[in-house]
């Protein structure tokens, strides 16, 4: 029988159908090889960067210069910006006094994760995720203290069903200059139920995963990996710092590495486990200038994209997920990926 | 420049980002052919009905049999249903004195929208999608009276990129045993609109759209449809009963016929713009159980799938349109279909 579950989180409610399910091999989006005219083109391999806006920052070879080759990671302005700075300032205008809108102001930056066309996080050495954890942090650390900005949101979108168009290993940034309330909602639950537990939600979460002992998928010293008790699709896993901290801009350097550990791990396991498939991942921090709460807990959520968000998603928010989270977690330990 | 617009009803922000933008006609996902092959496994052809669950409700030729050919419009069971009756109490389990957990009961249907494989809302005759409509009401009215039910959610997936798998046109319809949070903000924010405002801000909003007069699409007597000032994706559109009314079971049969008009030249416009898009559309009603309210307005949104849901939107849920939405009404208002 199906069965409803609430996340206790986000008071969010998902279908958990196992007789939806199919084999997790047969889940998988199938592997991509590109093309070697694709890779001619690419704007993000080394030799190219005159193709790309000027980097913001990279980690690159001593004695290179800017804009050329020599990097192993390269952060630039996304050329096709969503939000950009532009000088403005953060105001809003109602129109019929009705509409609020605002400037596009904000930050949309690409991070160019590794200098080889073909790679991605599951396939790449340990040393090269560590420096991707370390950029986003370094980025994280500085866009946050903008006080134009309210919420940093660093995000990776992996194949076309995950909503990327190019195949050169990249993720995101986007700086916001507003809360949205999808967001504040998830705080304010977090925060409610601090008010009627005296505990961070999260904090709690993280207890009775290790308690019930059925979705745990790996542990650090500081890190773990569950299959959440509500799962919105098949092998959705959530990443936790242990200690309870609401801002991702408190992450040390040493835990940005033992995070991207557990990341690289994580990601080869989905790798192996559903033949390469289409992901997105987002880092879920607090807005930027409240950077420590009781409340909230910062977290990684990958969701792998192997099924679709169709009408009754869109319309309820309920998802269907068809793979028991507790048969994702077992199935995940067992695949060998460290 | 790209600007953020904030919904009024749901508080939601977007970024509309038109330097992202590509022409309508680049959008389309292409015309969708069924093959001679895929025709002749369809378990909702005519002729095929032992193929699929017993018909709930047909409506069909005088003096032929259920579950045989006849009908123009038919209601079964989903063969894999999300939820299901399966005669269970509602009855919820608390886990650990953490997670909360119930049966999936509710109810899952599929109604075939007509006997002929290769037709769409967008391509059949006016008096087929009025049959539809009025069999979208009857199910409404009929399911919202059960206690057991919270939600009767009707919603459409076209096309593999919304989620379907079958090329017969079908929508769906799921009841479910709770309200979800997602839903609840929705009326929260419009109840909080009310208790400061006094008035419906769907009222509000049809009134300020006629005002304003850039994203009108089309009026009938007692229907509005607009591209919403803060539309989710290029040419989102909304349809709403111009008098106020919370809930779907209100709807007349003069009604059901009228918005029945309106969606199909809706549709028939996008299928000629963007050369039969994939898309949802979703009916938004009261909870079963609180009928009519002063504060919520029943409506529907209609979401052509033609870009991709991807980590930001997932993370922040701030979506990025790539088409202005005034230039979406402007251009759909000049396509030819009634």
């Amino acid at each position: 029988m199906p069965e409803l579950r609430q996340n206790p989180a986000t008071k969010e409610w998902v279908i958990i159908a196992s007789e939806r399910a199919r084999r997790p091999e047969d889940l998988g989006s199938g592997a991509r090889q590109a093309t070697e005219a694709q890779k001619q083109a690419c704007p993000f391999c080394p030799g190219k960067e005159s193709l790309t806006p000027g980097e913001i920052l990279a980690y690159r070879e001593f004695g290179t210069n800017p804009d050329s080759p020599g990097w192993w990671i390269r952060i630039i302005h996304n050329k096709y910006a969503a939000l950009a700075p532009d000088g403005q300032k953060r105001e809003r205008t109602r129109l019929f006094d009705f509409f609020t809108m605002m400037n596009g102001l904000g930050e949309h930056e690409v991070i160019i994760e590794s200098p080889h066309h073909d790679l991605t996080i599951a396939t790449m050495e340990e040393k090269q995720v560590e420096e991707l954890f370390l950029a986003y942090r370094e980025r994280y650390i500085t866009l946050s203290k903008n006080p134009q900005f309210e919420m940093v949101i660093i995000f990776k979108n992996h194949g076309i069903g995950a909503g990327t168009s190019l195949h050169h290993p990249h993720s995101q940034l986007i700086a916001t200059p507003i809360t949205p309330v999808h967001i504040r909602h998830r705080l304010e639950e977090s925060m409610r139920y601090f008010d009627d537990n005296g505990r961070c939600v999260y904090c709690e979460m993280i207890e009775k995963e290790k308690a019930a002992n059925e979705r745990v998928i790996m542990e650090t010293d500081n890190f773990i990996a569950i299959s959440p008790f509500a799962s919105r699709s098949p092998f959705e896993t959530k990443v936790l710092p242990k200690k309870h901290a609401s801002s991702f801009d408190g992450v040390s350097p040493a835990d940005a590495k033992e995070l991207a550990f557990v990341m690289r791990v994580i990601l080869k396991k989905l790798y192996i486990s559903l033949n390469n498939p289409d992901y997105n991942f987002v880092i879920n921090s607090s807005p930027c200038h409240e950077k420590e709460t009781e409340y909230f807990h910062w977290h990684i959520q990958i969701l792998p994209r192997v099924s679709a968000v169709a009408g009754f998603e869109l319309g309820s928010g309920i998802y269907i997920n068809t793979v028991v989270p507790e048969e994702a977690a077992k199935y995940l330990r067992s695949v060998k990926a460290e």
